[in-house]
């Protein structure tokens, strides 16, 4: 069996073309983008109008089935997919979310794929890159100022300093941060009341940052967040603060999308990260025009499995952006399907349960059921799917064909294993031939439901096709608060439900596919700048904390400077 | 009279060259640097290695009389100087520090400069530029939430959490943040206690950047930041906290020195600003290092007054750096000499006090005292002096005159008006030229103080020499921690004194000379890894306010994307 070196070896080791090269190659010069060192580079969005009388590109989406706590595999799938296309002599690049750094030293470590499926420079991006994130902090941050600044000067917009919903930011996993009180020391420091810090890409900024389609869009999205409201029940907006000019300029820059390269020389554009828990985690639709317009297929990931991510990229990122999807890929695991289909437990930080390893066919056939499901949820928008079995070594040919047999039953167009971690592109040939195939038959896309809906007919649909619930249940407080929101006139957003990945259902305990369960709605609140509502069906950290042996006890400089320790 | 445009349209309308051509011309080629978009790009430290036989150029540099509230205009001089070498055909650069965000959106707006004396591209160095401070940011606060998750994590470092010292920062005027409560919540948010944020540029990080020598020094004087003390009194390190090798991983674009050009197309290489309340307050040493290979003369600025800036240059920055100055230029306006000579009150905001404006030759030779006592201070290192007169419209020949005469009784080599803000370097000829001759004289340079002397004999020389003061007087604080960190083997570090730079003395109503006064030491505090002691006479602000009316209030993009209000 062959040895993979590790991520960052990998990365090290391999010799990446210069970005100038790779914007040569997709119809870029030098007047279109901005070289961040030799490896980055910014595309400007003039670009956007330069080739606006181009076809777009096919457009496929890699989700998963509702994954195990390690992860199905879903951007190494993308990545490879990627770098397979490129390997059938198509014209391809893949978008991509950016990580956050803070989670790069708690427990996660960084990545951008693994193996040899990776985008590259993968120290630089999954670190500063090329600063978007302290942008979205900056920006964020001066709001936050600049709300306890006019409170302090005479609060003239009359805010109610307890209705107060937009805290602080930081990139570090700073438990300590989570619950504060702020304003101490006297008149001079401000009011004194009880705030937080989020993790940088659960800001706003950073989902609007995603969900922008231009420079002046993004500053009127900018302008219409709200903060809190005032005494009299009035939402006060970044725009009655005068805080969105200033928050635009900080974005300028970041709201180019960066260019990088895969470990086989296709581009990738990597740009913005929403934090996956209360907004939509998807690169930018900025991003995926972009690409569009610059190559004839463009694979893109959306968060989690199909149920939560997939199902917010039709509905909100594809609202937004009026794009198309031509497929589907659902990638899935031997091992997640034998999990949901009973068999061992699967537990982030411990050596995977020995019955997990061992051959289980009907256990792997009742774990399909959470495929065929999330299969069902994607021919909902109908769109064409495929299915890709992220293959391990253990993995047995029994098992591999029981999940074909399924996955066929139950609609996909085809599914194939694939190996590209360990083989980068030639380890997904016979998926990128068949996602070239299944972008050629007919794409009948549609939301699942239509802006006019009230919030609770949203929510309904949403819950009983998608999460397959038998019904909606709502908290007091989320009762009130959605008559306070269809009363602003926010009803007609889309919804983007902040919920568990870890099952189809709010309970992540809850494997396989859930049924005959209500599902419950314990709060619900507005990111109206970005253009989404986010339900609460559960508690949603939005600040991670450090554990006790932190990935950052192990990054250093070795003796050369270079860097170790980081995967 | 010709009317100047405002700093950002002057800025904006100027044609810049190619960083690429900037860079060629002073024989750095593609290998040497990263390009950080078209007009900006990090120098390598390679470049020391290649060009370290080269002879070191002429090294200048630029301080001032104690300023008005206004400033004296020295990074105009140092830039409009550095023009004016320029011109006359010497192969100059110079070195500035990076200008902080916070402060653009604050009450102060943005500047690299001013007029036709401005370094550019000045919206990107005021806002993002390369990402350097964010860097700094997020390596204090990884280290800081390291600190609280390791006394959550069962305290292996015994540290009592009543000692931490090491603040968290953002780089945001945020007066809410400066006394607050973190940990709240529960145990899993950790342990309750008090603690605060500083702006960025006060990080010990940031003074750390600024004075260090290499990517293997850097480490190791992150290694030895004190945080705190264990419950048994032992200093805890940030070595002791495994977070210095995370540190240093995200501080190694940051240590890179930042390549930008004057509007007459110098070089200019502009990397780290320590604050100057707390730290040195000046650009970083690889900057000068790097500068000096690679040009004939290189022209850098000092912070504030002479007593305050220039000292810590020569006596901590020349310390580290084993730099030699060949010239120090002392800038002056003629309406603060006259403040100093008691007529007129310059406050920031406020239009200018009509006596100010008069011709008034006695109270412009009563306040050469201060220009006087500022060229003794240079002479005590043994550097030859020059005097330059930031001229505007209102100041008269006899009012020039006089300080000239003033300043050459005192000692200087000479005193040229200058007018760079309105003629670029035109407005600086002179003196240049004096600059190139000044340049080829003896320097006898020394420092103020041998390491060896003890912390109080070492503040009692400042005080007498330097602030021209009676004596010393240390508040019991003081006495403690001086005592406390002699213990320690601390004593051998440099001074670095933290009080205003509005007068010579402590107190900043204490005009011209103050004489015959005592010095106070309220407290001292130690940033063992940047490697010096800050006495505080007086209350020292690390985190800025918004005012009623922020900057940030008028800044936005206009109907083509172009930034407005910055300035």
């Amino acid at each position: 069996m062959r040895v993979v070196p590790s991520d960052l070896e990998i990365a090290q080791a391999h010799k990446m073309i210069p970005i100038r090269d790779i914007a040569a190659s997709i119809g870029l010069d030098e007047d279109d983008i901005d070289y961040y060192g030799r490896y980055k580079a910014k595309i400007k969005l003039e670009v956007l109008e330069k080739f606006k009388d181009r076809p777009n590109g096919k457009y496929i989406d890699v989700t998963a089935i509702t994954p195990t706590p390690l992860g199905e595999g879903k951007t190494v799938t993308t990545i490879g997919l990627t770098q397979a296309l490129g390997k059938i002599g198509k014209k391809v690049i893949c978008t991509l979310r950016q990580p956050s750094m803070g989670p790069v030293f708690g427990i996660k470590g960084g990545a951008a794929g693994g193996g040899y499926s990776q985008v590259v420079p993968m120290e630089d991006l999954n670190i500063h890159f090329t600063g978007d994130i302290h942008a979205v902090g900056q920006a964020h941050n001066l709001l936050a100022a600049m709300i306890d600044a006019s409170i302090l000067h005479k609060n003239p917009l009359n805010i109610d300093p307890l209705t107060i919903m937009w805290p602080r930011v930081v990139d570090v996993n700073d438990r300590a941060l989570r619950n504060i009180v702020i304003g101490l020391g006297g008149r001079e420091n401000g009011y004194p009341r009880e705030a937080g810090f989020d993790i940088t890409v659960a800001s706003e900024v950073m989902a609007i940052l995603a969900l922008t389609t231009s420079l002046k869009d993004m500053r009127r999205r900018l302008g219409r967040i709200v903060i809190g409201y005032s005494y009299d029940g009035k939402p006060v907006t970044a725009e009655d603060l005068k805080a969105a000019g200033a928050m635009t300029v900080i974005m300028k820059e970041a709201i180019k999308p960066n260019l990088i390269q895969t470990l086989e020389g296709q581009p990738c554009i990597l740009h913005a990260g929403p934090f996956a828990n209360i907004a939509h985690g998807q690169c930018s639709i900025l991003a995926d025009m972009m690409a569009l317009k610059l190559a004839d297929y463009v694979v893109t990931e959306s968060g989690f499995g199909a149920d939560l991510g997939m199902e917010k990229f039709m509905n909100i990122k594809c609202r937004y952006s009026g794009l198309k999807p031509d497929c589907v890929v659902i990638t899935c695991t031997i091992r997640a399907l034998k999990m949901h289909g009973g068999v061992g437990n699967v537990v982030a930080g411990k050596p995977l349960p020995e019955e997990i390893l061992r051959e289980n066919v009907p256990a792997v056939e009742r774990g399909c059921e959470n495929l065929a499901h999330m299969i069902k949820i994607a021919r909902y928008f109908g769109v064409p799917v495929l299915v890709s079995i992220n293959r391990f070594v253990s993995d047995t040919d029994a098992e591999v064909e029981a999940v074909r047999q399924k996955a066929l039953a139950a609609g996909a167009e085809g599914a194939y294993p694939i190996t590209v971690w360990a083989d980068g592109g030639a380890g997904a040939v016979d998926l990128a031939r068949a996602v070239v195939e299944a972008c050629e038959k007919p794409s009948n896309f549609q939301f699942l439901y239509p802006d006019h809906l009230t919030i609770k007919e949203k929510i309904e649909i949403l819950a009983t096709k998608v999460y397959n619930a038998a019904g909606v249940r709502y908290e007091p407080l989320a009762e009130r608060k959605i008559a306070q929101f269809e009363a602003q006139g926010w009803g007609k957003l889309p919804i983007c439900m902040a919920k568990t990945h870890l099952s189809i259902s709010h309970d992540p305990k809850l494997l396989n596919v859930p049924r005959d369960y209500i599902f419950p709605i314990r709060d619900i609140r507005a990111s109206v700048g970005a253009g989404f509502l986010y339900p609460l069906a559960g508690a949603m950290r939005t600040m991670p904390g450090l554990p006790s042996q932190p990935a950052a006890f192990k990054v250093d400089i070795d003796e050369n400077g270079r860097t170790v320790g980081l995967f």
